[in-house]
């Protein structure tokens, strides 16, 4: 994408660069979401905030749930990963989290956005609040009938304790050897810890299996 | 104690109020760590900069690692609480992991100085890199002998990244429902993988038993 189209110089007249809507509403986006929360901002009003046509926004991202996604620059939807990696055998779920998650810690543009996530939730409680109302409404009811027994929030809640727990230790703290360790090895350990909060027993004395 | 001898104001003439001299050493020895980090900050320089006879640093905190945890906050010393709780029955160590851990909840002055330290440590590189330096040096050496197999930092490292990240996601983030479910069912959730990262099997092929 050239700099001419990136600020909407393109000759067509119709609209302005795609480059440039789609950061102008990503911007907008932003704005109305630290301002009104996940729960209040609504499409109609980022659009107004972009300036263009609500429908440019599904156009460019869809729903509203993978507008925030982009906004808030998570590498991953965990709406739509999550369900992937639950729907195969248990037995190899751990397996499968540490692929998917050393692959995350691997690039680096993954791992910056995460890093950036985290540090913004950690110092400002309107990014806090967005998190916060993001998750129940979209990650739960798309991953809650494949976890294991009781609240599925709690499960999601503990899942979310160790990504976050492991960017802090290893990109911001940068503690060793965690911080120098390669990316399966990082995987390898906290993903049976994943697993657990996923599918297994949630308290020391809940013995049944993973269904 | 009072303010006047907070302020050092009392009459004995022999030296200011022992609260303002602790409170004096206490911000020196955060200023000298903040900007020589753990390892360079000398007893000498904090007392130098309290004003302070270097001695009286031993008689109110002891040794250097005893101020660091006084002056950052922790409320509890790793050093002393670890070997304690994992000098016991290992087939018990996820229950003392739990219950030390959900009284520590329990106490807002407890999880309020985590949290502190938590998001000092999210934004201020200084505090990051006193923490990073403080662990190797003086909670591994204590703890080393009595954790699992592999390397000793890697399992505290690890150890660490849950509780940091219980703490942002119940005290920053506040996420339902683990924000406000009971101290000793939060403990509960997380204890096992505490456990398993101090001494139980690190990776998923590994599989022979904690020791």
């Amino acid at each position: 994408m050239s700099n001419a189209a990136k600020r909407g110089g393109g000759h067509s007249g119709r609209r302005p660069g795609q480059s440039g809507t789609r950061e102008a509403i990503l911007a907008a986006a932003r704005r109305q979401l630290a301002e009104h929360g996940y729960d209040r901002a609504s499409l109609r009003g980022i659009a107004a905030e972009a300036g263009v046509d609500q429908r440019l926004i599904a156009h460019f991202f869809g729903s509203k749930q993978q507008l925030f996604v982009a906004a808030t620059g998570l590498p991953l939807d965990p709406a739509e990963v999550l369900p992937r990696i639950l729907s195969g055998d248990p037995a190899d779920l751990t397996e499968r989290i540490a692929a998917l998650l050393a692959e995350g810690l691997d690039r680096p543009e993954a791992h910056d956005r995460l890093t950036a996530i985290v540090r913004a939730v950690a110092t400002e409680p309107a990014v806090a609040t967005m998190m916060r109302e993001f998750f129940p409404r979209h990650v739960v009811t798309s991953v809650a009938p494949l976890l294991g027994p009781g609240d599925p929030r709690l499960r999601l809640n503990l899942f979310g304790t160790q990504i976050v727990g492991l960017v802090v230790a290893r990109y911001i703290v940068a503690v060793e050897p965690l911080a120098s360790m390669s990316p399966a090895a990082a995987a390898d350990a906290v993903a049976p810890t994943l697993a657990r909060y996923l599918i297994g027993p949630l308290t020391p004395n809940e013995k049944e299996p993973p269904r």
